[in-house]
């Protein structure tokens, strides 16, 4: 069988399994069998139920791995799904997957059942023609990626740094490329920092101002200056810092009483270019300057979801493009843009991780889809990636 | 009887009905019964149901009129009264007035009953004295005061004014004074005029922003500008005018979506000094300003609750001020501080008015009550006003 059909029988395998986060509904089982005759170690890892183990936890990891030696080349992906949304505004049902004009119509067919399928069958045929390759090859594979993200990778790779288990590549299967297959990949992503503010003030009547502190007026000026400001102006990698409110909230809902307090949530994108210090630094001075004098008081609670990481051009990088090149004969892109993924949690352990994976144009979206002729082609850029970092 | 024992008689009658807004329960029968015994022609006027009439409407209004020539000294006032909350937290229970500790306890026993009371009495001693009295006496009564007051005062006005009937001067019983009787009576009042501003963008994900257009971001220089703006100094009779916001709402509820709108409520109460119109240019100059280079648009609802008015010193303000020197000993301040009432609905038609009744320390709480020897008191205040301005 070609790349494409092998790819194509093993995305509709796992697409026909109604995933929706935190729910793996049995893929890594799928997985694990085809992994385990290929040579690989299979370990399930749960982390979430009040046992903190057993076949019904909320959320299932699979750790995979065949050889013992370094470099250690690791596929990371998450069988796990965004919801559907009312069914009726899918051109297809969402959990029976379809070829239809050229496509692949699925929950999950972009993000990121075909990557797993495509790196499952990448490794498979890899080990078939070299099952003494150098190395090691394994995955990383979470149910609860577009949930919390608490329970997933972030917990096995707490699992494999307390047993001194290193990742030296992570191919994080992620919806990378935009236009075609393989035009961009992810060698980095932003950090990302949110903050919780709250103003508190004097609740009174609008009619006597004088005897209230409104927090809104007394929050104006400061967040004026927060919404404005130049945090840095980005580098060779990344974008300029910006930081974007999402939500603001003050008032009791009755027109004649000043509240006593207002609740304003932001958020940092952040580049290499600053830190998670600096960004707190800044913003509270200048909360503190407008607050000097103000009879109103602020408090900022602040949630570092992920900081920034970059994998510089280097052999990850190195081998991606030149994969992708002899594939498709596109010069890909480096890019850092983008939200979060579960790579934040894998390169503070010092791997090289970039994502690679199909486009991402209907990601997230009612009829989500990807192009058919894209799967094969997936799947012969992993096993590229694996003899370009194995074999050498 | 004593002015005292018959006001709190008639106080202790109204505040037994459970007048809650809009219901006047029987309050105005009991009062047009007593008025038409002493000369009073008496018409109910009723708005806001159906039929616009008849004794089941929503709304009932009393005009009693003793006399046909002028100047037509008006009491107005409102039988409604606000929610007690729950009754459990009131020491004594609101719709059974209780006299303990020299107060009258009661929801109602501030605002406004024994005002209407004190003037109902005045009244009766003042036509029993002097049947043949210059001008007219009349009672403007509502229960559409503490609600919406789109069916009460300003429909019987308008009714008035379509047969060409005026007031000359008007008393509005409102509960004016502060820490003793009549140490302050309100001469006029602020306007008010409220705004509800929309600000629109364009929703996406707070990765990518310059693919949004954050309406929080494109709002906060004018807000900061408007909410830190001098919009008049005031003058002799009253306060700089102020602005407040009172709401402020914008957002998903998820922190990673860029809201499409952001909404504001906004309030002036506003002074002589300046208009409506006044300060709806120079808002919207604010926002023009802010909003000439920003891909963000606003708009802007106005609605007046009530323009200013202003009696300045003359024969109301000095019937008043003498009537209450006389029984009090007390040289009243002149205010027009404070919320909107239903003076504003009167003073356009050229009468003048002002507001002047019992303590206001409690009104709109739990344990609503009033000082029981200032009953009498008003009630003699009341008579001497009448004898000020109708036996000269």
């Amino acid at each position: 069988m070609t790349h494409q059909q092998q790819t194509l029988d093993l995305s509709i395998a796992l697409l026909e399994r109604p995933s929706v986060t935190p729910d793996d509904d049995g893929c890594q089982d799928i997985l694990s069998s085809r992994l385990a005759k290929a040579g690989f170690d299979c370990e399930f890892m749960y982390f979430g139920n009040k046992e903190q183990s057993g076949e019904h936890a909320e959320v299932k990891n699979l750790w995979a791995r065949r050889g013992t030696a370094d470099p250690v080349i690791c596929f990371a992906g998450h069988t796990d799904v965004v919801p559907t949304g009312d069914e009726k505004n899918w051109t297809y049902p969402p959990f029976t997957p379809t070829i239809k004009d050229g496509f692949l119509w699925a929950r999950g067919a972009a993000d990121m059942k075909t990557g797993i399928a495509a790196f499952t069958i990448a490794a498979e045929r890899f080990v078939a023609s070299h099952p003494e390759h150098n190395g090691s090859i394994a995955f990383l594979i979470t149910s609860d990626e577009e949930g919390p993200s608490i329970n997933g990778t972030v917990k096995v790779i707490e699992t494999l740094e307390a047993r001194q288990e290193k990742i030296t590549y992570c191919l994080v299967g992620e919806p990378s490329s935009t236009d075609t297959l393989g035009d961009i990949i992810k060698n980095g992503r932003r950090g990302s920092l949110g903050a919780v503010l709250t103003v508190t003030g004097k609740q009174g009547h609008v009619a006597y101002p004088h005897l209230a502190c409104n927090p809104i007026h007394a929050a104006m000026a400061a967040l004026s200056e927060l919404t404005s400001a130049t945090w840095d102006n980005g580098n060779d990698y990344f974008p300029p810092t910006t930081l974007q409110v999402s939500n603001i909230n003050g008032g009791t809902g009755a027109t004649n009483v000043i509240p006593e307090t207002l609740e304003v949530v932001f958020n940092f994108r952040f580049s290499t270019e600053t830190s998670e210090e600096e960004l707190k630094a800044k913003t509270h001075a200048i909360f503190d300057k407008h607050f000097a004098d103000s009879k109103a008081s602020y408090d900022i609670q602040w949630k570092l979801s992920g900081q920034p990481f970059l994998t510089p051009e280097g052999k990850l990088v190195s081998a991606c493009q030149n994969a992708i090149k002899s594939v498709t004969g596109t010069d890909t892109t480096l890019s850092t843009s983008g939200g979060t993924s579960d790579g934040r949690f894998i390169a503070p352990t010092g791997a090289q991780v970039v994502e690679l994976g199909v486009r991402n144009a209907t990601i997230h979206q009612v009829d989500e889809k990807v192009e058919v002729d894209d799967l094969g082609k997936l799947a012969q850029i992993y096993e590229g990636i694996l003899e370009n970092l194995l074999l050498e």
